[in-house]
């Protein structure tokens, strides 16, 4: 009987050209002219799926774009492992940067070029051909398997938490495996174990009814301007340290063990510094770049205006000042509980001669933090130490991740990152692209990661 | 032998008709449109200065709209008074508010109503009118009288610095009269002893050489909104005390004859608070309301800008964040001494991880402060306390009057200000009006000044 690696070497050729051909469909989930490629790509992707073996399939609709489904559930005493992915994709513009046309898959130098390459489209037929190889050789899974492979995560997955919550039986699970992700490096295997939740807010100071002249009514009032810079300022030391009360203190504490698994991740300073384009690195005070952009809370400014903007010279006290925050979150920290903090926070430090009001900004999201002892991690651990001959590293983002949050509040099922994407891979940039060998590699991995969530 | 006073009464009702046919002409100076019109008004104004008996009467053409003059000499140990005013007006948008249209003067309750009547036409004919009466009347002046009555006053007389300095034998004097001024109330009589400078600069803050993700990249380097907050908050004190090393230590104390003066000006705080629309007055600790708008340097953000200002949510650290400051100087203080302090307090203060420029803008003035015991102060007193039966306030500005520093400058003359505009008279707003009372007062109190200033 032929074994799984021996199937997927004898399809490597069949499953690349199916991977150009599912990156032939302009599946682009922004622009509502390619709704109907979007849907194209979703039947593409229940075919295959119907193709490898799966069960069930089923292309649900949502109010926006659909999800697909499929299914394989003949483990009865094994766990029930939900593989997501996307097949929709970024836009492409700039167009004109594109060597090769975006829906024109082309290969060179073993990498194959087109838009949604490796952000998500390569990255989610990987665990379908997997359990294609398995179901074909072996004619069962060593788990129980769903799939839920949505088309709207590249504008937020707007429909997906109502669909989720009506489709919660469904999708019941004991893990959730995204194939969303990546890998530090080819070389260095990496484990993702967090990212950071949002809130932000909006202050809007309001001064005198009119803008004024700074001359005939200088020195008798509040510049708005000047209030929001001291309430701005109040919020946070010139180090970078938070100063709103109760928000550090709401963060849970990097343990030692959290700080050693950061420390090992190597990080080039200098190279980053350069790529940024900034004379230095900077934040809180006590932690490295890497605990800052992972695992400590910020609050940053995202966007300041009032008075005169032009070119030359008004000489105004204007009317009012506006500024929009946005915190990234950390275990401990609820986005509600934040912007509570926030408005209490400007409310007691608003100085004397102006309005100031607080609106809370859409866009919330919970800190996800991962176990690292978790069963999903402890075998992603051992599939990936073998496949690379080294330990992963334990990873986070300091962005969010809100589908991780939305499984484990709907479905109540932690998310393993497992897929196999590069940074430098261009997603959501001109001349996206997809190593063949993370394709090829990351269908033995899957494989691997089956068997070992069923041992 | 009729008496000015008698003349005065005998020709109001021709002097009326001609303000209304001044006020006639649509002289906008900002408008190239109207530039024929300002040239009609030059016309007008030169016409009637002959008419008054007025000599070397000239319409001069500087490179933008022309200065018209007249003068009478032959008081050889007299004094020589230059005599300031302009016929330019503002526009006068918004048309829609006007009650009636600006260019057709029409006279309600004793008020004529033109873009025009206040500020400054019928305060410049004032003058013109009474030279006439003293001259048909007594067949000379109590003192040499020049005319320097311009067209560019409303768009800051660009051209007139360099037209003054060409042609300042032509204007040699001895002391300015300023026509375009005015009175603390209908009943109430001040003399204007000075007014600020102004210097300012703008700060702009280079962060990362593009606008970076607030999650992907936070914690890791310094916002340049963050670092410009800081900078702005360095500058000045919650309190409004300006913090800027050197700079309030360059402005000369208020003298407690000042402060007295000062205080003797009434301001109905609570009303004016109102006015402004704001919750309370704020200012300079230590000072009044009206020694911090007239007489303390004042440091204003006039304009703010960084990331992003739209509606909703975008969650960038933003590569750039800028502001506009502007300083309004008292006596003691040189603009450029001003820029250099700021600037240098900038290079000090700047955090690590920004690039921080900083550009001087345009429009710099010196402060101008008039000593009281002046002699044209002197016998602007006499003059105000005999006809409104009370003595004058002192006032000053906390705006530019850079006429008056020119005038310094380049004729060693200081400039006194004596018009009858009152603040109430919506000048570069619509319904504009000047009241026919002042106006006929004016006569009569420049026929008295000329003759207080020849004794």
């Amino acid at each position: 009987m032929t074994t799984w690696t021996t199937y997927l070497e004898q399809h490597r050729s069949r499953y690349l050209t199916e991977l150009l051909d599912l990156l032939s469909i302009p599946s682009i989930s922004s622009l509502p002219d390619y709704a109907a490629e979007v849907q194209r790509a979703a039947e593409w992707v229940a075919d295959r799926l119907q193709r490898a073996g799966l069960e069930q399939v089923a292309i649900l609709p949502t109010s926006g774009h659909p999800v697909v489904t499929g299914s394989w559930l003949h483990a009865p005493d094994k766990p029930t492992i939900l593989i997501y992915g996307h097949f929709d994709t970024q836009p492409v513009d700039p167009i004109d940067q594109w060597t090769t046309p975006p829906f024109t898959p082309t290969i060179r130098d073993g990498r194959v070029y087109a838009r949604g390459a490796s952000d998500d489209k390569g990255n989610m037929l990987i665990p379908i051909l997997a359990v294609e190889a398995l179901l074909r050789t072996q004619g069962t899974l060593p788990v129980n398997v769903k799939f839920f492979l949505e088309g709207q995560e590249e504008i937020g997955s707007p429909q997906i938490p109502a669909f989720l919550d009506a489709e919660r039986e469904r999708f019941a699970c004991d893990m959730v495996i995204s194939a969303d992700a990546g890998q530090w490096s080819e070389q260095q295997p990496s484990i993702w174990v967090g990212c950071k939740g949002l809130a932000g807010i909006q202050i809007d100071v309001q001064g005198p009814h009119t803008d004024l002249h700074s001359g005939l009514y200088g020195g008798v009032l509040q510049n708005p301007i000047h209030a929001l810079v001291e309430l701005l300022h109040s919020m946070r030391a010139p180090d970078g340290t938070i100063l709103v009360a109760g928000f550090l203190e709401s963060a849970h504490p990097l343990s030692e063990v959290d700080r050693a698994l950061i420390e090992k991740v190597p990080l080039d300073e200098e190279a980053y510094r350069n790529q940024l384009g900034v004379p230095a690195l900077a934040g809180e005070p006590g932690y490295s770049t890497l605990e800052r952009n992972w695992a400590r809370p910020t609050l940053e400014i995202n966007g300041i205006w009032g008075g005169f903007q032009g070119a030359g010279v008004k000489t105004v006290i204007p009317a009012t000042a506006h500024a929009k925050i946005s915190c990234r979150l950390v275990a401990g920290q609820e986005p509600e509980q934040i912007v509570d903090l926030l408005t209490d926070h400007v409310r007691r430090h608003t100085p004397p001669g102006v309005a100031v009001t607080v609106q809370a900004l859409p866009g919330r999201a919970r800190p996800y933090l991962m176990p690292i002892e978790h069963p999903g991690n402890q075998a992603v651990h051992r599939v990936l130490a073998e496949l690379y001959g080294r330990e992963p590293y334990y990873i986070r983002s300091g962005a969010t991740l809100p589908v991780a949050d939305l499984f484990l509040r709907t479905l109540g099922a932690d998310t393993v990152s497992f897929g196999f994407l590069l940074d430098d891979e261009q997603f959501h940039a001109p001349d996206e692209f997809f190593r063949l060998a993370s394709f090829e590699r990351g269908q033995t991995a899957y494989c691997r990661l089956l068997a070992e969530l069923g041992r």
